[in-house]
Formats: structure tokens, C-alpha cells, sequence
């Protein structure tokens, strides 16, 4: 992509209604505009990232043997009225009627859709278990939405929906999705930890948040630094054998986490030794729920069973916010100058800085790169416009591609390029005609 | 993907509330399930071919130089003042009210939006010309919706904008967006011809509806029959060179084409030989419009020319029908037995039928089958059940993969599958290690 042809909004200045890094980040470098409170448009390099963010959720799903659907943003009333939700959740359920008074909400979750398509669709034992989920939009009616994707109104989440046969075979279920969002946000390059918490609105019988240590976060959490040594959840292990999954689920949850009513003093001093006890705040990015047959038992979604009985369906749920991920990797991995992207989840890999716009050596080498790193496989955003050297440089390491490639009148002479490393600022020359293979090996 | 862990709840008799053939297919190949009167939830087999369509168009809308970027579902009133449009738009547009009485919108489209993001981010000359565009939902409260997701109320819509300096300029996008729209439509598997179309409530000086010829469709057409013999809108043309386009475009609108009110008897017998006269009616599956400064003059889009002065950019916008295409391609393609995809969105490319399920000679060749062709780039569904033959074969006649392959006692002792050609019906015996080579080459 030509930066010159591109729509990157980039500004100079932090914005003053912005409060935390993140959100000045993803209004300076381009990445979003609020168009309402809450609200936001995702301009073209902050959709790449969300993008990528949503394909790595997506393949660890998909591994799980998770299928995907896609439910619709707008549901009925009368499917919360059946589960009691409707008059329980309060004004974050934005309530709507349609043209004929009918009423609707615009789906904060989808326990009761989702129960719905499974109890008119699935009659036997035969078709479990089974994970259906989706990436979709919701909307929560947020009293003070702020911290700009960090905590908006409509808001990208995926959620899966399990259902098991037994009891026991709904905690395999839960102890895979666990591992599996371990593994979804190891890929990501966060640390999650895994929190006993409450079940909230959403009911059932257990359930973790999955934390990020943030200062602006919106829970409290105790946890051991033991998690931050965990480092068994590599991507060879086959999250669909049980016995495995056990053993890591096992090791994981032996370690003290909680989050905020779930703490008490005593048990945190007991189970973890001093200097191994951290106290904080934590941004949640992901929820996991045990349900029960908390749904399927009130909307009658039942299967039969090998003995010919019915029974209802063991549910658990399991989400994570998509969109407010981008602004956690964005906490986790900036510094004074901008964002540091990983190569996971970058909007492009390569920042290539032309430092002689319209001279024909340097633009020849510019274009001749341009495309043989494209033909690698390797995304570039070409800087092509005719600012001076330091509005590219300053503009490159605000948006934080991983590697940025200069090009100037002594490398073309030499044919050097020099490549900087957005993470750890190291500079490198690389001749010409090995820059696509040096840059693959780093990044593919 | 296994038959039997998928989810794909297929229907014996035809649902007696859809009244078309694709609604009918729809319901019955598990592609779709109504959540509320126009609302639906696509499940997984439904969002795959959602996805094959909504991946086609997005290729040849960056081909063409538009910039992807997605807008939130939900919009606030007051845009739609400052352009007129919120008292003119009348009951199909679904208002909201949030917590704090804030008057919102479910948007129907995005001319404001988007031209408000633009006034805010584009101020220089320099920037021109732009194409920015974005595939979301979209809601429009049809007072009766009906036919399935050919008239829904909550719809995928891609819609597309341009900026451009001046009304020249603003005309060869039109006209490129036009030839983009005939090869999106191409590839898709479908004809549909640009109609000349009022502008109805989005406004503008000139517009084009593509319609595709269909008993249910809501518009009355009248065109020359010569569309069906235009066979120059490929795949190798440069949709970015001006010249081309052009000539392509004239060819294009020198023919007879119009929808409802443009229509007049005279004319059309005027420029269209009595044998070359088709009427009938259309479903509308794409809309393009040259807006003039509509919404730039009244929002104040303006940019800095090269002399200094600032005037108000000229716009056109263009929008799919996603979701809506894939009824179209339905409607357009089926028989008796059910649904007949093309290659370019079928959502698995292959079936795979196990006549002797629990026999370990069948299981194993199609085990090992099974994974040749996904090895190969090749997706397959094996159909898996315990199932009897006549029930596999009639479910994949039912969900329409352009391929089946049979593997039965026979074939295993004579390493034969026999692979049918769900369009033709043609059957012929491929030895086993020659199947994969032959149906990359058929489908790849």
C-alpha cells in the first residue's frame, strides 16, 4: 500500500478528551474516529488489525472443532422474556421497537438466541457435543462509555456456545476452551490470566475472567506471579484430547487468581507466598461460564439420550472482545514515539521510508522493493509521499509496523538498506538482494 | 468437514411459509433460520458461502483502488438533520433512543457517515481521488419482509464511496465502479444488467440499478437481449485505466436498459427490435449513483485545491446486496433437487459419500481420500452418517457441492470413485490416485 494513496488520518498532537494511552495511540496513528459516543469507525488500518486479531481467534476455534455461525445483531424480546432476562437486565440493554411496536434489543450476548437455534435444530445425543460461535457486533448501553474501544457501546466479540451430553463431559468442554484461550492469547502476545469470578448476569455454576494487568482496568485481581513462568501452552498440544487439556487446566488453575468479590485476604496470604503476590487492576479479555442447564432447562432444549430418556443440554459460554483487544495490545506495547505492533496482528509488516522522494535512484529502489517484498508474501506500506525524512520517521514509528526500511542516497550507492526494528530500535544494513529473504525469515 | 459433527440441520419437506425456491433451499440446505420476521442467523454452511461472496467483491473492490473500512451499525440523528434525511427517510428507517434519550438509528446507509468522516480527515486536493467502502450490516424495517433474505430487514450490505475533485474526475469513477460492478457480478456467476434508475431517496444526477431477471424481483425491466451477448468485461482488464473503461462503458449504456419509471413504450421500441425485447421483472442486487456535491455542499466536504480555493468534493456511492445475492444466486441456479452452486462460492467444493459406512474397507479409502483433497487445497465435506446411500445422495443433491464423489464396495475393489457433476449430472470413474490431480484442475 502507497502511504500517499492511503487513508491514515495520522495526528501531530494528543487529543485532550483522550485518557489513556491507548485511545490518544489509536486517534493519532490513524486507527479509529469516535462517531458517537462510544462508537467507532475502524479507518483502514485499524480494520487490518482488528482483521487480524479476529482470523488468530478464529483458527484456535476452528482447532477446538468450533463451527461458525453468525447470529444477527437485533433480537426479539420475547426469547429474554423467556429466559427472565428481559425485565433483569437493566438500562446496558439497548431496547427498540420496530415500525409494527414490537419490541427488540440490540444483543448485548446470545445465550437465548443461540438456546433457541439449538432446542428447533438438535433432537439427538448423536450431535454432541457440539460448539457453535460467532464474531458479531453488540451493543451494551455503557452509563459513561470511555477509554475509547477500551469500554465503547458497540463493540466486536466472539462468543461460543457449548453443548454437552453430561456434566462431565461439559467440563472437558470448558477446561479445552480454557486452554484454547490461553493458546488465542499467547498467539495474540498477551498475557491473559485466568481469574475464578463471579457469573454475573449471565448465571451458571462457575466461571473465569480472563485479566490483563492494566492500570486502567476495571476489575481487581490477586493473582500469583507463578503465571507469568507458565509456559506449556505451545502451540503442538492437541487441545482435543482430554487428558491433556486436564493436566494444563490442572496447573493453571492451581495457581491462586481471583478477581475483585472473589478475593478475600486470608486465602491470597495463604496460597501465595509474599513475594510472589500481585495485586492490581486488570482489563478483562475474555469470560469463560460453566452454564448448566441454566437455559436449556427454562427454554426446553433437550436431547434424547442412547436410552431413549430426555434430558437438557449441559451449556457453557465463552467470549472475547475483539475490539477492545486492540486497545490491551496497544497498553501492553508502546513507548514515548507510538505503537509497537507485533507481527501477528501488525496492519502491514513492513514500513518502507523513502528519505528522496522524486529522485529517480532512490524511487527506483523504492519501487523495485516495493514489489519484490510483496511478491514474498511480505505486506509493506510504502511512505512515498513528498514529506521531509523526519515527518516519515516520525509517522512510521507512530503507527508501529514491526520493521521499518530506509531507503536514502548512500544506501542506493552502496545497495544497503537499512532496517530498524520497531521493538527494540536496533538498526541493521541489509543488502538489496537479500531483503526479502532476511525480512521473511524474521517474519513469516 | 464431517457430516456428522457438523451442523447442518436440513429439512425433508419444504417449509409451507417460504413462498420462493431459494427461501424454500435456503430453510431446507440448513444455509439460514429466521430469528424474527426478517431477521436472520446464517449458520455455518449459510456463512460460507456469505463469506466466498463477500470475499469475491472485496478483491475486485481493491483491485480497483477502494480502501476497506468498516462504519458501526448504529448512527446518531444528528447527521442525518444536517443532510435533511431524518425526518424525509419515513418509517423504514429504525429509530432508537439510548439511555439518555439521545435519538440513534439502525443506518439503512451511510452517505452521512462517511461523508462526515471525510470532511474531518481530507482537507487537501492532494488526497483525491478516494474510494473508501465498508461490508456491514445494515437494517431497513420493511413494513412486510418476505422471500427470506432476498427482503430482509436486517441485511449485508457493501457499500462504496468516492471523492473526487471535480465532476470529470467524479464521472470516470462512476464509470469504473460500473465495469467493477459488471465483473464482480461476472464472477459471481450471475448477469445482471445496469439499468438506467431514479435516485430515489439517496439523491444525485445520475444512477444505474443491476438487476437480475426474476419473477419475484420488485422492479419492472425492459432491455435488449444483446446484454446476455457481452462477453468483454474479463478478468485481465485494467479497471484503472481511464480509456478502457470508458470505451467498455459506452458499449454498455449505448444499449436499451431501464427499470419502472424510467420506462417508456416508445423508446424501447424505438431502440430495441421487437426480437430483441425482453420485459420482465428484476431484482435489484447492486445500485450505483453519481451524487454530485448533494452531501458535500450541505455538510461542507470540502477540500483545498491547487490554487488555494476550497470547493466541495463531488461524490458517488455504490452498494451490493450481499446477503440478498445469495437468494439471487439460488433463484438463478437449482433444480428439483435442490441447490446448484458454482465453484467461485460453493461452500465446500466437494462432497464425499460413504456408501458403506462401518465398513473398514470404504472407511479407510475415503479416510485417506478425505485427506488427500484437503491436502491438495481442496474443501470437502464427507458425509459420514450411518445414513443409507439414497438419504447421502439426496442431501447432497439438496445442498448443491458442484462435486460429489461416491466411494462404494465396487469402486474400493477397483480403486474407482465415481465423481458426479452436481450442474450436469455427469458421471465418470477417476482412479483413486488420480482424483485429487483431476478435480484441482476442474475446481482450482
Amino acid at each position: 500500500m502507497r502511504f500517499s494513496r492511503y487513508f491514515l488520518p495520522t495526528l501531530k498532537d494528543n487529543p485532550t478528551d483522550a485518557q489513556i494511552v491507548s485511545h490518544r495511540l489509536m486517534l493519532r496513528a490513524g486507527l479509529v474516529r469516535q462517531m458517537n459516543s462510544g462508537i467507532y469507525t475502524w479507518l483502514p488500518m485499524g480494520l487490518r488489525v482488528l482483521k487480524n486479531i479476529e482470523s488468530i481467534i478464529k483458527q484456535e476455534q476452528d482447532k477446538a472443532g468450533a463451527l461458525e455461525l453468525l447470529m444477527p445483531t437485533l433480537q426479539s424480546a420475547d426469547l429474554w422474556r423467556e429466559s427472565g432476562r428481559y425485565d433483569a437486565y437493566g438500562p446496558e440493554m439497548l431496547r427498540i421497537k420496530d415500525r409494527h411496536n414490537r419490541d427488540m434489543l440490540y444483543g448485548p450476548t446470545n445465550e437465548e438466541m443461540i438456546t433457541d437455534i439449538f432446542r428447533n435444530n438438535v433432537k439427538s445425543y448423536k450431535k454432541l457435543p457440539q460448539i457453535l460461535y460467532h464474531t458479531q457486533w453488540k451493543f451494551r448501553d455503557e452509563i459513561r462509555p470511555r477509554f475509547g474501544v477500551m469500554r465503547g457501546r458497540e463493540f466486536l466479540m466472539k462468543d461460543a456456545y457449548s453443548f454437552d451430553l453430561t456434566q462431565d463431559d461439559a467440563q472437558i468442554t470448558y477446561q479445552k476452551m480454557m486452554i484454547v484461550y490461553l493458546r488465542t492469547f499467547a498467539r495474540l502476545g498477551l498475557t491473559a490470566i485466568p481469574m475464578q469470578a463471579d457469573t454475573g448476569p449471565i448465571g451458571g455454576d462457575m466461571s473465569h475472567e480472563f485479566l490483563v494487568l492494566a492500570p486502567t482496568g476495571e476489575s481487581s485481581v490477586y493473582f500469583d506471579k507463578a503465571f507469568y513462568d507458565l509456559q506449556n501452552i505451545d502451540n503442538d498440544i492437541d487441545v482435543n484430547n482430554p487428558d491433556i487439556v486436564a493436566k494444563i487446566f490442572k496447573q493453571v488453575t492451581d495457581l491462586y487468581a481471583v478477581a475483585d468479590e472473589k478475593y478475600d485476604e486470608e486465602s491470597f496470604n495463604k496460597n501465595v507466598p509474599a513475594p510472589r503476590q500481585i495485586a492490581g487492576r486488570g482489563i478483562e479479555v475474555g469470560h469463560i461460564f460453566y452454564l448448566g442447564t441454566k437455559y436449556s432447562d427454562i427454554m426446553g432444549a433437550n436431547v434424547a439420550y442412547p436410552d431413549g430418556t430426555e434430558s437438557a443440554v449441559h451449556m457453557g459460554c465463552y467470549g472475547i472482545g475483539v475490539s477492545r483487544l486492540m486497545a490491551c495490545l496497544i497498553e501492553a506495547s508502546h513507548d514515548d514515539n507510538g505503537i509497537i505492533w507485533n507481527k501477528a496482528v501488525a496492519p502491514f509488516h513492513v514500513g518502507l521510508i523513502n528519505l528522496r522522494q522524486n529522485t529517480p535512484e532512490t524511487d527506483g529502489v523504492c519501487e523495485t522493493l516495493y514489489n519484490q517484498l510483496q511478491n514474498a508474501g511480505i505486506t509493506v506500506l510504502y511512505h512515498d509521499t513528498d514529506d521531509r525524512a523526519g515527518v516519515k520517521f516520525a509517522d512510521m514509528d507512530l503507527i508501529g509496523l514491526p520493521y521499518q526500511v530506509v531507503i536514502g542516497p548512500n544506501g542506493v550507492k552502496n545497495s544497503l538498506a537499512e532496517v530498524k526494528n520497531r521493538a527494540t530500535g536496533e538498526k541493521i544494513e541489509i543488502p538489496f538482494d537479500g531483503l526479502a529473504e532476511y525480512l521473511r525469515s524474521e517474519i513469516l
